[in-house]
């Protein structure tokens, strides 16, 4: 698609370490980075699930934390659950555990954030059925640990990047909230805000 | 004033060759950039006038275009209303006339363009006293041609140059015909197209 087309325009800059702003056709283009980052590596891993395949990728060297009885508990009762969510945590000293692996679409983030917000839930479910009824809850919470965090400086290269992904992510104008990821400000409002007609 | 504390921000982009974003700890404020910068050459002609001396700048090489026998004639009979202005603009051939100074405030823009405007007020008064009567729209005419035309790519020095110039110039927050030069988006504003809370 010719640059001129782009739905959701060409990044010029980052405002506040919070939106990405682009230029479009019609206008300002505005979008909430983590918001719209965490939608699509939500939609990634729920496509990667429908297909039974979250991709999974051993750590190289694995990230170990200090665990409580219940963490070392559950990650021991919840081997399969993990599995199916593309982790493999498993206890290397009484106290602590080890994260080997983690799925591939989040090997960026924190494993061991990660590691810790997924046992918690699990923890709170029955393990044998969490995957089914709790999925895209545990999903939505994986995809958060994943997407860039505020604050992050990024390139005007990566948010292109992200601007072009979510055109091909599909739902990915609404956030895991039910709230917009995106806005346009049209030069039509813009003016409006300087008493210029049109 | 260190750069956090500038009322009107960091210059981060330019927007459809009309705006100027800059963030400051409000959030995005946003610049007309024409009719910012036209105040800002208006203020400054005002204050040179007041002080009866608008600089003056020889041009290295007259600027000749051909005349209508109109122009010719308000060139000759208004010399002196003329140079009051900063300008100087003589007979070159009988249908020919050429501009040898102009303000030293306008020496970027175009001299033609800039004596044409001048000469055709001028036509409509008595040019006696014209420069009295008429000076205020005399000079913003002429703050219209100094100014940084709409879709010119400016660099982030230049638009911190115009943001710094602003602060720094009395009115500038309203364009000769009233409206606006900027206007803040304080990031609850922004917030609010997210239907964020803060």
């Amino acid at each position: 698609m010719p640059e001129g087309a782009w739905p959701l325009g060409k990044a010029i800059a980052q405002l506040q370490g919070i939106y990405i702003l682009a230029e479009n056709a019609h206008g300002l283009i505005v979008v909430d980075m983590h918001a719209a980052h965490e939608r699509i590596v939500y939609e990634r891993l729920k496509a990667q699930m429908d297909a039974q395949a979250i991709r999974s990728q051993p750590l190289l060297i694995p990230a170990t934390f200090p665990a409580t009885p219940a963490e070392v508990a559950t990650a021991e009762a919840c081997q399969d659950a993990l599995e199916t969510l593309g982790l493999q945590i498993t206890p290397f000293t009484p106290k602590t555990l080890a994260v080997r692996a983690v799925p591939a679409t989040l090997a960026q983030g924190d494993a061991v954030e990660l590691a810790r917000s997924v046992l918690a839930e699990l923890a709170q479910h029955d393990a044998s059925s969490v995957v089914e009824r709790a999925r895209n809850e545990l999903l939505a919470t994986m995809a958060c640990h994943g997407a860039v965090r505020a604050n992050r400086r990024l390139t005007l290269e990566e948010m292109n990047a992200l601007l072009r992904q979510m055109e091909e992510t599909e739902r990915s104008d609404q956030c895991n909230h039910g709230r917009p990821t995106w806005r346009q400000l049209t030069l039509r409002e813009l003016d409006a805000l300087f008493l210029r007609g049109r």
